[in-house]
Formats: structure tokens, sequence, C-alpha cells
């Protein structure tokens, strides 16, 4: 198999974030070939894969048909290996530059879709100082961190049905909140927020009453996208106790178009924060090396950068939140996606939500552009971008995930 | 179109709960013929829908077809009115006895299936009582309802994965709980449990960003069937701060095979209790008939009735909860389903939980074959069933939900 820092004779800079080290998975369409179909992202190009496989590799030709990721998803590990070393070595061995050549599609002349039929939506809450930030703004005067927090990765299940592609404008939500002078109104909300993080897509299902071994993450996830989990903070603040978020986070979650192999990110693995609680043995990942991931997020406001978050200091890891999520018998499917929770580090400026950014709307952000933000205003643009380390000095790009907030609509009466 | 209150040529006795009144929607096979197909039960037969529509109706053939409900669902009102209609005819005219019989199969013959593809779970809190009693027990010292109870149905999203259908066997789950003595471990459950509710099925879809009007409820929910939420109230105690249940309750829910669709449920509308805190616009239902709903459960434990749970005592309509829902301009998707949460009654022989007939574990329960519980042991089954008032006298029958626990499986090391 060819390496992954070969050079790919299309010509790519080195440090290109969709070198032939990253070879992200998403699905696309062109003015002249409407049909949504598999295609996998090189420099600012966009290989059509299900062409390309059934003209140069037809034995693997159904693990990559159709009009989504669904199908690659579910055809298991070793097909995903096969998958992404016969893409390597295309791209590498300039003999087959013509062959390929016209599999490939301009980037900038494709429409992106939403990458694979999302099946359960999990959120989690990973990030000790996203926690800590929150439990102080939400729960003044008690222990931010709840006495579990560092027992297990704390995580409840999201609505699956309004998870979006990048760039879906998303409609300011209206709900029920609590005013400071108790009244309880309905209404656009004020406090309009983004959360960063990481999602994990799950390929390979599970059966119902059989846990899903800590070790077994790389046969169970296929790769990682990123998800901006639009929130309500008036809303949610009103609403979850006892329950949990509900219709502060329901009402639309963006991820992106790009789904980045685990097999690319064999570079970026470091080993997470120490743990202070000794953990049981489902969640202990000391044994193997664990699935810290060096990945370093950018968060832009209408072209500005507000934030730059580091996963590397996520307290859980994904694999931790895998046997977690099934520690209890629940089953995985094909298309599953749980997400990291907002990755925040110690720093002011690697927070992840607007309202740590803004320390519950205290403290208004200024915006290069002179104007000031504490939450989300209408017409206002989220950017978030991230990167890795590939090997040998290459950059494992993520691509970016993108969304508008449009004014909300007229409540039913 | 005939009436509801008619007579079936079956000869089946007045009050039979599948009378003509009743006609719900089911999955089923059979082993001369083990493709899954729509089903009507009516008295001890099951009505072979797609076979009888495509010999008598075959324009409406279509909107029957396949092997889940999920067709039926996405087909819409006007469809679903059409097709009752057509089998209320079918089987109060005696001349199409001989045409129907050949489509008339034993109910006791045929295996059910789970009736549609579960897309997303919610899961409310509706109950007054039960959301007293519950936080008498996981939060003493406080307001039993939080400051929100009265003014939103409370709710959460659950594992649409895990849903499945009645007389699936429940593995008893493995997790996290902390002791009396502060010790956390890991193992099975030792408070298993029940929950007894009520689930509205979605049939028709919305748009993201419009909220669905409460009135508009009979346009998008298809019809209702019983859940059984299995709930591990030692892992749910736990883990539940502040994001709510998790693995307390994704490890299975089973729902009942029969979906009794609203249409048969006109007799059965009731006011609901009064509400004593005034209700925002979107969540007022005082202006057209309300959806409370005289359906009256009962819990059986190794046959032995626990508890007699009704409907007609929740606090919050199944119409109130999807408008809720949809509030913040989250869409639905055909196949959603939503619960009402445990029907608890102010009676303790009303209680829908275990943790509820049992108070905490503190007063175990004395079943008449001698033996006691607090929670549920392996081996032990549980059935739910459930009937409301039809028109005339009749009985709308829900069938019932049942599973049975079986043991924990090793944890994975």
């Amino acid at each position: 198999m060819t390496t992954a820092s070969a050079t790919s004779w299309l010509d790519l800079p080195a440090d290109h974030p969709f070198g032939v080290a990253t070879l992200p998975y998403g699905v696309f369409s062109t003015a002249s070939d409407p049909g949504p179909r598999v295609g996998v992202a090189i420099g600012e190009m966009i290989l059509d894969l299900a062409a390309a496989v059934g003209q140069l590799a037809p034995p693997l030709a159904a693990a990559v048909a159709g009009p989504s990721l669904d199908t690659l998803l579910a055809a298991g590990p070793q097909a995903w290996s096969q998958v992404r070393a016969l893409v390597t070595a295309w791209l590498t061995d300039a003999t087959f530059s013509e062959r390929l050549g016209q599999h490939l599609v301009p980037a900038r002349d494709a429409v992106l879709h939403l990458p694979f039929t999302v099946a359960d939506y999990v959120d989690f809450y990973a990030s000790e100082q996203h926690a800590t930030n929150l439990g102080k703004m939400f729960r003044p005067g008690q222990d931010p961190l709840t006495p579990n927090w560092k027992h297990l990765p704390i995580g409840y299940h999201g609505r699956a049905g309004t998870i979006v592609g990048s760039g879906t404008d998303i409609v300011r939500p209206c709900g029920q909140r609590r005013g400071t002078d108790g009244e309880i109104t309905f209404g656009p909300s004020a406090r309009l927020d983004i959360e960063a993080e990481l999602g994990f897509v799950v390929g390979t299902g599970s059966r119902l009453g059989r846990p899903v071994d800590i070790d077994r993450f790389p046969e169970h996830v296929f790769g990682v996208c990123l998800v901006n989990d639009w929130s309500a903070r008036d809303i949610q603040a009103w609403e979850y106790v006892p329950l949990g978020p509900f219709l502060g986070k329901s009402f639309a979650t963006s991820i992106s178009p790009w789904v980045v192999p685990l097999a690319a990110l064999g570079a970026a693995r470091v080993t997470p924060p120490a743990r202070t609680v000794p953990l049981l043995p489902y969640l202990d990942d000391a044994r193997t090396p664990p699935w810290g991931l060096d990945v370093r997020l950018e968060v832009r406001l209408n072209g500005h950068v507000v934030s730059r978050p580091m996963f590397d200091g996520m307290y859980w890891t994904g694999a931790q939140m895998l046997a977690h999520l099934t520690a209890n018998g629940a089953s995985l499917r094909t298309g599953d996606l749980y997400a990291s929770g907002t990755i925040s580090g110690a720093r002011p400026d690697q927070r992840g939500s607007l309202i740590e950014l803004s320390w519950g709307g205290a403290e208004p952000l200024r915006l290069p552009d002179g104007t000031t933000r504490t939450f989300l205003e209408d017409g206002d643009e989220v950017v978030i971008s991230a990167s890795a380390p590939g090997p040998d000095g290459t950059v494992i790009g993520f691509g970016e995930v993108r969304g508008r907030i449009l004014p909300a609509t007229e409540p039913p009466r």
C-alpha cells in the first residue's frame, strides 16, 4: 500500500488540507449531473468515487454506490481500508492520472450535500472547561461540575431529523423563556448561540444487549466531521431542569460536508488530559494508545476569528464516548452520530460558544469591524473549520461547517 | 360512509376491543407468507390490507403497500380517512364477506412486527402525579414540580434505534450507579423499572422552521400506541444531572404492535384537568375540543394486575405536546414517535411505574402469588394493555405491549 505521506500527481502543496493524507468523504452533485453521489476531496477537486471505482475496481462498486455515504458506512472497516488504499494509490501513482482525470470535478462547480442519513444523534459534554463555564452560569452558587462529571462522559440524545448540511440557513427559533422579572413569554430567542464540536460518525452497527468494547472504536466509527450545535440559551435555561436540553437545541444542528476517516487521524492521536478520578474498566483507555485528538478548530463570525478551540484538551475521548453510549447494551446503527459537546480550552480565546466568549452576555465581544456581539444577530454567519497534523508534516483538513441566521418567522398565531 | 358503530358480519360481541369501531393498524406475517405486510385487526382476525385493497380498491394500493406502516403514515390524513372508511364499509356490509374472507388471517397464526420505522423518539413527562412522585424521590427536600412544569410539557429525546416490538426480550442493562455509601460501581441495574405510557405516531411531516399549530394535531398524528419505557432507576439517578436521562432509558423501549388511529378515539376525547397556570397561546387548547383522552391502562406483572393508570388525568394532551415539540421550528418526519411519559393517577393503584408503586423500593408490592417486588427481577414479564370508550357503547382496544426481563450479559471485560 502506498504510504499516506506520498505526494499526489495533482501537485498539491505539501500542507494542503485536502492532500492525499486526508481524503475525506462527502456527497456532491453538479449542474451537469445533478444526482448526489459519493466523492473524495483532493486539493481543489472532488473525485467521483462511484465512477472511478466502477471503472478501476468494479468489485468494490457496491460499497460506494448510492446518493449518500450510507452504503460505505455500512460496508465496514475492511471495505473502508480497501477503498482508502485504492484512492491513495490512484492519486499518488501518475500512471492513473489519465484514467482518473475524467472523474475529477472542480470543487467550485459542485454542490455539497448532507453526507449521510443520521440515525440517532447524541451530544456529549466532554470538555471540562465548557462544563465548568456553563455550570457557573446555569447553576450559580453550586459546584460547577456535577459529581458524576469525571466518572462518565455525560451525554443526551438530540433530534436527528433537524441535522442539516453546511450552508443551510438557520431560522432563529421561538420559544418560552423566563425573563429576569420572572415573566414567562414566548418569542424569538434573544440568546442564540453556537457550539463548536467534533462529531463521530458510526459506520458499523452493533447488536442490542451487547456493549461495544472501548478498543473496538475504529471498527465501528468511520470518521469525524465538524458540528455546530446551535443553541438557544434562554429557551434552554428555562426548560432543561430536570430532563435536559430539548427545544433549546432541537431546531437545528449543522454538520460539515466532509467526513474525515479515522484512518487519516493516526498522527493526530494524543494522550488526553490526566484523569483525576479513577476510571471504571469499561472507560479505561490507559492500556491502549488513547484517542485524544490534536484537532485545532477555528470559529469565524462574519469572517472574523472569534475562537480557536483545541480538541486535545477534551477530558473524554471519542472511544470513551462510544464505550459509554453502549455500556447499557444500547445498539448502534449505521449513521449514528455522536458529538463531543462544545470544545473549550482554558484560555478565553479557546471557548467554543458565545455564552462563554461573552460570559453570559456580560462581556460583549468586540469584532474587528467595530460591532459587538453577545449572542448571534440576524444575518450573522458562523463558519467553523478545523485541521489536525498528518504524517510527515502534512495537514489533515476538515473543511468547514457554515450557517447564517435568518430572522424568526411569525409564531403560528 | 358506514357509521363506526355499525356491526360487523364477523359477528363480534358489541364490546370486543377490536370491533369495527377500532380497526387498528399493524404489521404481520404468517408461516405460509413470511413477508411482513400491513394488517388491520378485526376481532380474532387480521385483515391483509394490501391484498384486500389490491383486489377491491386498487387506486389506494400504493398507500398501504410495503413491509411497514411507513407508506400509510406518509400518505396523509385524506388517505387515512379513505382507507378507514373503506375497511369499515367492507367489514360491516355482508356482501363483502366472501371477497374479504380470503384476506382474513387468524391472529393466532400471525407474527406481529414493529409496525413502523421510528424516526425521532421524544418522551414527555405529562402526568402531574408522576412528575410529583419522581420529584419527591429524585430531589428530596425540593419542590417536587420544577417551576417550568405547568408552563410547558417537559420532554427530551430518547434513542429511536432501541425501540423494539412487543414480545422482544429485554436484557437487564449494566451501568454506573452510586451506592448509598457513595461508591461508584458498574454492574447490572438493581432498580429496573417500567413506565406505562401512550405513544403518538406522526404520519405527516412538517417543514423545518415552521411550527405546527395545536389545531393541526389530527393532520400530523396518525394514531396512538402503547409504550413501555423501560428505565434503570439507579443508572438514571446517577447520570441525569444536568443533561437528563440517557443510559437509564436508552437500552430499550417497547411499543405495541397495533396503532389505533386518532379517528377511533372521537368518543374518548375528554377535557383534561383544569390548568392552574395560564397557558401561552401556542399551548392554549381552550377554544377547540381538547385532546384529553379517556384511555384506561392496565399493567400486569407476571399475570397479576399491579396498576390501572388513567390517561384522562394527564395534565398535557398529545396536541399540546406536538405544538410544543415544534414551537421552535423543529420539523416532523413520518415515523416520529412521542410518548406521554409515565401515566400515574392520584390513587396508589394508578401509578404507572414500580418506583412509584413501591415508593422507591421502601414499600414492596405483594403479588397474589405470594412474592414481593420492588423492581423487576430476571424472568419477570410485564404486559401493558389499554382500552377506551368507543361510540355507542363500543370499546376501543389498544392490544398490549409485552416484554420479559433476561439476565444481564457479562460486561465486555
